[in-house]
């Protein structure tokens, strides 16, 4: 039987997992490695089967406990799921299958937003993310469990995922896209806008300029590391030995290890677009069949 | 054993398999359904993986197969690969695994070019495809087959298939995206173009004012509808029966049933955008395991 629950873990030299559908969780792992630079990582980007946002809540539920149940399996003291479909759609099937704390993007981007915009009675709250994400109502059911007064949006923008993974950061019909895609945003007029999707923060200069400076932009990947510091901390599994004696810590280095179940040259190319640099450990495997180890 | 080559299938009344990545192949169905009234038709979504043009070899074959194997299962007497990644990557390993005739879209395509253009010594083909097609040089290598002199430019537009399944096909935004994706095709000046991505048919009216009148476009499915009806009439399987008594054929009429991978909900969607009409029978299912199969 798999045990129900986080068990106890107190070896704070472990890595902590990060699992995403595929490229896009780079953008959390960065903000983790900048968080805590004592950390190292292991990284799983399900390449095979990418994308989740356009798939249901069975396909994505299975898919995370796969990816999940590998990740326990190498040994980690926690789980974050940077995926944001799979964070809205699978959280509770996780936990219940792994017995490693989890936690997720959607949480702490929401408390985020709800923070920032405290004192405003009026407080409106934008969510930008992918179908799936939006279906599922995460993003706002959590909002509403701390804030019940804000008014919330929330607006799927397909287009952007394949724009920031070819790299199209810049170009005009990028813009363009962006103009039509945050129409209903920019009407709403929020105060503050969730970055819904690990994809998003790669287009944040052209969202920000099209809905314009006043608009403060969240981040969940950085909210999310702000949380996992918080975590470690409090149960004492913050890494608290040096690291590495030989070198300073920068992306993608040797003690980062990740992982991807297809199409590893593609994700090398496509990690040095959004992070400047190539992992150095990179390994392409099968996650099938994980979740039904028994013992991990 | 698993049989090598096609086995003697005699029975005329069999319906006609297809598979796809996703949505896309519904473009290849239609031609199919138009070309061939009197036939009926097993289509076969793999929605929980698409998409298949940035994966590699590996993956793409595997899924192929359980693909391929699954429609073989059901009783079918030809086996149409919808999906250019797949007719690209995966045929040779279909063939081997599956008992039935297969034909792929890249082939047809390709010959469809060259006859075009046999008349001139100077002709100029391009191809638009997903990335992994055009990496695989499957539609150079066919068009070289049969045709030595032509210059070839095969072209890369990721960004055709996530508009496409928008529905953004007169947006101007797409208009702006097609420019930058067919500059490199606009230069070379081609005689004809070959839509290398079952989705790019949708976009038609945008990538043929782009490319100018002057270019020849060729839809791969109807060309591969052409070389399966003369496939069925030399082989004797042209049903010559009548299909139904009691109603005229139309698209997604009950005679032809439709599964998917995935998401049944989103795929009747995107297939009404495509054609106009929701299939009426429509059923999600699991592929997983269908290679293992020893008989079908």
């Amino acid at each position: 039987m798999k045990e129900k629950g986080p068990k106890t873990i107190t070896d704070n030299r472990l890595p902590i997992g990060i699992f995403d559908s595929g490229v896009g969780g780079l953008t959390v792992y960065r903000a983790l490695h900048n968080r805590l630079p004592n950390e190292h990582f292991i990284y799983l980007g399900d390449t095979a089967r990418v994308p989740y946002g356009t798939k249901s809540l069975e396909t994505v539920e299975r898919y995370a406990i796969e990816n999940s149940s590998f990740l326990a399996s190498r040994g980690i003291k926690v789980l974050v799921v940077a995926c944001n479909t799979a964070s809205a759609l699978a959280l509770p099937k996780i936990r219940e299958t792994i017995g490693i704390e989890v936690i997720g993007v959607i949480g702490p981007g929401a408390r985020k937003a709800v923070e920032i915009t405290r004192n405003n009675p009026d407080a409106k709250i934008a969510v930008i993310a992918t179908e799936a994400t939006v279906s599922s109502n995460a993003y706002a059911d959590s909002i509403r469990e701390t804030s019940s007064n804000a008014k919330i949006l929330q607006n799927p923008c397909p287009l952007f995922v394949p724009l920031a993974e070819e790299g199209w950061t810049e170009e005009e019909e990028t813009y363009a896209i962006a103009k039509k895609h945050l129409a209903n945003v920019v009407e709403f007029s929020p105060d503050v806008l969730v970055l819904g999707c690990t994809h998003y923060p790669i287009l944040r200069k052209v969202i920000q300029e099209t809905v314009g400076r006043d608009v403060t932009l969240i981040d969940s990947g950085e909210a999310t590391a702000e949380e996992v510091a918080e975590f470690l901390e409090k149960r004492g599994l913050a890494n608290t030995g040096q690291i590495s004696y030989n070198q300073e810590r920068r992306l993608c280095d040797d003690l980062d290890r990740f992982y991807v179940t297809d199409a590893a040259d593609r994700f090398a190319h496509v990690a040095e677009r959004f992070l400047g640099v190539k992992p150095k450990k990179l390994e392409a495997i099968e996650v099938f069949g994980f979740d039904k180890l028994k013992e991990y």
